[in-house]
């Protein structure tokens, strides 16, 4: 968003300089619709509030029961909307969290993010903080039936405001990845084939280069194996990537292809007969899945960290139950066994 | 151990300056008895391997089943024994390992290292590389009835070497602390004041700095709550504490005074009655046990992100099973809203 256009947008009652990042956006939304022509922050945060809904509607559609809504604020400026499905019917525990968050960023995290944007600051001096925005959706949905995979996705998008209120760096980041128990190769390469699609419709090269990111983003290194069966993932996509808007363009296409697909997999699956034996081996990858959450994974470990963050929606990702049994291994060429095999080298689906 | 001392216990058939740590140990086991005359790292590692057998007897004996017993060695040097009890008839998870670790700090290792120990390296030049040696008893048991605590103990001894061979930097670490899902008095009363009776044996001021370290140190800190009702911990016990002799005693005295006590709770526990909604509060706070050790421990996180580790053994401290429910809240004055209570204001048992 120029300055240019935002002086259009918003007729000169105040003073702009003098407000906050979240006063202006607040400004904006209480005198404008948000338009093709608003800032990408609120632009961004429309679209994943409309995406909670649809989301949350198609999966209570296959569950038969319903979320249950928390809206929560931020002290600190922005707050969030987290919606949780516990003990369905289909699904043991779903979660579908959106958060807009303006925060201010110390001089230490300005040099560690300044080290892949080199345009978060201009000239050489390091100011002693940085008001920032971040908008996104996440998502985490564990069924009950062994035979349906887990999935989880989060889109985002971030920007940091110059100390003169203009927008300094943005990027998107996010993804989607696909956690079975047991490979059905049918979903596998549905999973990965609407991924690919969307990706293709976009950039030929998103598509390999996101799908390896995965595969070694969602790694549990300790144990030697992925977490899952993988989808896309990237981070930092800038305008040394694409323009704000072609990318926003792609963000929204892989958003859109994530229910269709993923409930047309539930319904295959959500029905099967399953053994008490295959019950625990569910259980036992659960707790592979907590391992990564706590142990690896980076937004976690964000917002555990950060002071005055929601942990109920932070920690909606881990399962309702999970275990872990000592040196437990499956038997040779069970399926359980070829699950294993394909984690430890992630394979090419389309 | 002094250079003197060893020369004594060894006859010179092989030039002793030559030979590594483990080298050395080795020769020294081979051809001599353990005695009080013998270096702390055998001392301590037949003194762990001794507890290791009476505390797998002493928990096999409530239980009535038998651990899996599995001796592995570490291709850089050393081993381990660990013993397992899984789905046993008191305890849904008991694990007691022993390990002797024979490795090489890494330069940035004995930068961090340094700053808590001036005497890990003579004068300023740090080298590239320094040998170590650490021998340690870990445990954790986690009893199937929610009315019976999960417990954790761990004693440690780390030594290195200088370039010359010579005993360089030592330390004792450890404690013990106990994790009830429901509280009662008299366990918490019984295991503080075993600790404390066995500080207070060696120096008055170690139960009070100890517990307070405990307190601290076992503390998921992302829920401003304590992990159980602590006990002892402390780490870093070098002749600026005490000398070697007494500390060691101390430590041996510690260790003794646990199978008695935490036998005696269990053994109070484990045939209560219980319903399905304290089974699934213990659930609950297992998830919680789950968070603190794979988020925040150090020992856990250190050995994940030690080069061929053997990760069974490390994380033999998950329990067998564990939950998640989100937005969790016990009910006002319930019992357990008063277990809730006392992780956040932490209690003076003794």
């Amino acid at each position: 968003a120029s300055p240019f256009l935002y002086k259009m947008a918003i007729p000169d009652k105040l003073n702009l300089d003098s407000l906050s990042l979240v006063e202006r956006d607040q400004q904006t939304k209480r005198e404008n619709a948000i338009t093709d022509a608003s800032p990408m922050r609120l632009r961004m945060e429309k679209f994943v509030k409309e995406k909670q809904k649809e989301i949350v509607q198609a999966l209570e559609a296959v569950d038969g029961s319903k979320f249950q809504v928390d809206e929560w604020q931020r002290k600190e400026g922005g707050g969030g909307i987290t919606c949780v499905l516990q003990d369905g019917n289909v699904f043991e525990k779903a979660g579908v969290g959106i958060s807009v968050v303006y925060g201010s960023l110390p001089k230490a995290g300005i040099m560690k993010m300044r080290a892949n944007h080199k345009n978060l600051v201009d000239g050489e001096k390091i100011p002693d903080s940085l008001e920032f925005f971040a908008a996104g959706l996440s998502l985490i949905v564990h069924p009950k039936n062994p035979m349906a995979p887990t999935v989880h996705l989060n889109y985002r998008y971030f920007e940091t405001a110059k100390p003169d209120g203009t927008s300094g760096a943005w990027w998107f980041g996010g993804g989607s990845d696909l956690t079975p128990n047991y490979i059905f190769g049918e979903d596998a390469v549905q999973f990965h084939k609407s991924l690919k699609d969307a990706c293709d419709r976009h950039n030929k090269g998103y598509y390999p280069r996101f799908k390896k990111w995965c595969d070694e983003y969602f790694y549990n290194k300790h144990r030697n194996e992925s977490r899952g069966i993988g989808g896309i993932f990237f981070d930092d996509l800038d305008e040394t990537v694409q323009d704000k808007e072609n990318l926003f363009a792609f963000i929204k296409d892989s958003l859109d292809s994530f229910a269709p697909t993923y409930t047309a997999i539930v319904n295959r699956r959500k029905d099967m007969p399953f053994t008490e034996e295959e019950k625990e081996w569910q259980q036992i990858r659960r707790g592979r899945y907590v391992e990564f959450n706590l142990v690896h994974d980076r937004g976690t470990s964000f917002g555990l960290n950060t002071p005055g963050a929601r942990v109920e929606s932070i920690l909606m990702s881990l399962p309702l139950t999970a275990g872990w049994k000592y040196m437990h291994e499956p038997k040779p060429d069970s399926r359980e066994a070829k699950l294993v095999e394909v984690l430890k080298h992630p394979k090419e689906w389309v």
